[in-house]
């Protein structure tokens, strides 16, 4: 069966960057599948590559073989990984970018590649995308264990994914997304909203009040926000046909609120 | 043989939902070959989904699974559908924007997708795309009926796609999609112009009058405005190595008419 | 071994053009792999498509078919080639945008595309990316081989790609690309660096002088710009997690000096 290979960078699409990480890739691994993730990560946004991977690993089979690619330390000391998981192997600088995905799918050994056996023969200052991660990546696709491409180490580097925190009886965790169409997609996971019942709910975001959870963006009407625990399996604050980031006039790292909705008798 | 599977979205490329899809996919259907048509269709602008769907779908082998989702009801009570046609299946939400496309293929029969069966076994509120269309198409891709998808209906929601109309001996047509390099795609058939013989004929938008047809967009100077007949088989108003929406400030909607250049003696 | 098969264009992805381009090739050669180097070349750009061309072709693999259809000419009398080189196929317009790689992967035989027996039935004025070069691309990618698309034909049409001169003990070229991050891409090849000693170097580009070159972009402070050998072999001004193109105003044409640095006792 080939192998799968993901690809996800801040490459953007603009350049033959990618195609040429899949030129390389199929030079080694003729028959690998290769299924891109997203290219558009902000330049040099190491923790939004992280979101996107972690979004994106569990739906892909065991085996898979995922390269990301943010790496504003190319051509430094830092270190480059390939980190073998439960389900499936990641590829990538030592920056935090793999980590919470590794998290995810379970860490079973960490290896720090080694230049110069199985990456291109020249390695440019600038380009580790193609000349060792794509390259590598091919190797693998291609049945190379993941012990053979470097000394096995500890750890990795960690990344620190915000978190939401408790206050009196609210729950403050904030917009770590903004996705394509405006969603604001916060870190607060749907486990955390058990203790409210839906209705009685309020969320509160750069001044705006959303009452309860919405079971669908069409159940409010056109043009009006809502909440919704949406497709990472958190709570996202959405405009029904709109764009919540520009309505709402909110961005990543801004604190979203949710806490019971006083009564009034 | 492998399946090909069409993907149409309006998820962008900045997001990791299209390559999540293609997971989806791949776990189920593992050999299957996947074609992104494209994922920038406008946020929720369904007619220009089926357009773009239904300038595809001809040129696909017979057999192609064809999944669309631009789907602004996702999550509510909207049907989703799985529609056989004479050259291949259709996936989307019953919404209008697969019936341009099958009624061009040539309707056979309608399905309404069943949750459950054919979907992954958690659906969220939000991103049907992956827990339902993918999902399915994948099990179509490996070979399942299309009737055991879901129980028979009659009908799909229709869209109104604009139709030109006759004024006396004038075409008025509209712009119904500008493309990107900015050129007016209309509705006007090339057939509807048999009448007129071709430097007789007399375009009119937004203003600008253009005289005949060009057989090309080199045919007219740099920077000029020509009318052909381009590859959706229409008239298209361009700028020859410009951009005619900026240029002659039209954009989709606006009325284009046609008619026999008057002739002076 | 099934063939692989990229496409470059300035189509740009908001439509279904490639995806279409795909429908074609996979009818008439089903197994192929397809891989995107990019489709945002600016529109009618010629020599930059020839230059994102140049740059991916060396990384794929022996019998690799490029499409590249960068086409202004369109349905005009520009003819369409077939380019036999070392290593691979190159298909497109006569305009030049081939001649780089073609140069740089040796040369064979060239041939002048016949419309009919391997195109689409129908070719359009306006896309031949479809009618035209995908289906032939088909074919070769089935095992025609290329003499039996056309007559054999001598020449080519040349691009102008410029290049550095020298003056007095400085070279002079010029920004030839800027790419997604706004790294300033130059057409001085690192070979052309070799007489000076790294550190002795001083770059000028719109006003602003670097000393040295880097060995990575993480070698200078934050914000700060750097001179480097970057992925296509030749110098590059870039700003270390910023955007050189932005901060230094600076875009393609301008001119890049290098020279040796002034020794003060």
């Amino acid at each position: 069966m080939p192998a799968i290979v993901t690809l996800l960078t801040d490459f953007g699409l603009s350049d033959a960057f990618v195609g040429i990480m899949k030129g390389v890739l199929l030079t080694i691994a003729r028959d690998c599948q290769v299924v891109d993730l997203t290219h558009e990560i902000p330049p040099q946004d190491v923790l939004a590559g992280a979101l996107q991977l972690r979004s994106a690993v569990p739906f892909f089979p065991d085996g898979t073989i995922h390269v990301a690619v943010v790496d504003p330390g190319v051509g430094s000391q830092r270190r480059a990984l390939v980190v073998e998981t439960e389900h499936g192997l990641l590829l990538g600088p030592d920056n935090g970018l793999l980590s919470p995905a590794a998290k995810l799918l379970g860490v079973r050994r960490i290896f720090e590649l080694q230049p110069g056996t199985h990456t291109l023969a020249t390695i440019s200052h600038t380009f580790h995308g193609r000349d060792v991660f794509a390259a590598t990546a091919g190797h693998l696709a291609r049945g190379l264990p993941a012990a053979d491409c470097g000394r096995r180490v500890d750890t990795m580097q960690e990344l620190a994914v915000p978190i939401p925190r408790s206050e009196g009886s609210q729950i403050i965790g904030e917009v770590i997304h903004v996705d394509h169409f405006g969603n604001l997609v916060t870190n607060i996971e749907a486990s955390l909203l058990a203790r409210f019942s839906g209705s009685d709910l309020l969320v509160r975001v750069g001044g705006t009040e959303i009452v309860g959870l919405a079971p669908s963006y069409a159940a409010v009407a056109e043009g009006s926000a809502l909440a919704i625990v949406a497709s990472w399996g958190t709570l996202e604050v959405a405009v029904r046909n709109g764009n919540a980031a520009k309505q709402l006039g909110v961005g990543v790292g801004v604190d979203v609120r949710v806490e019971e909705k006083a009564r009034t008798r």
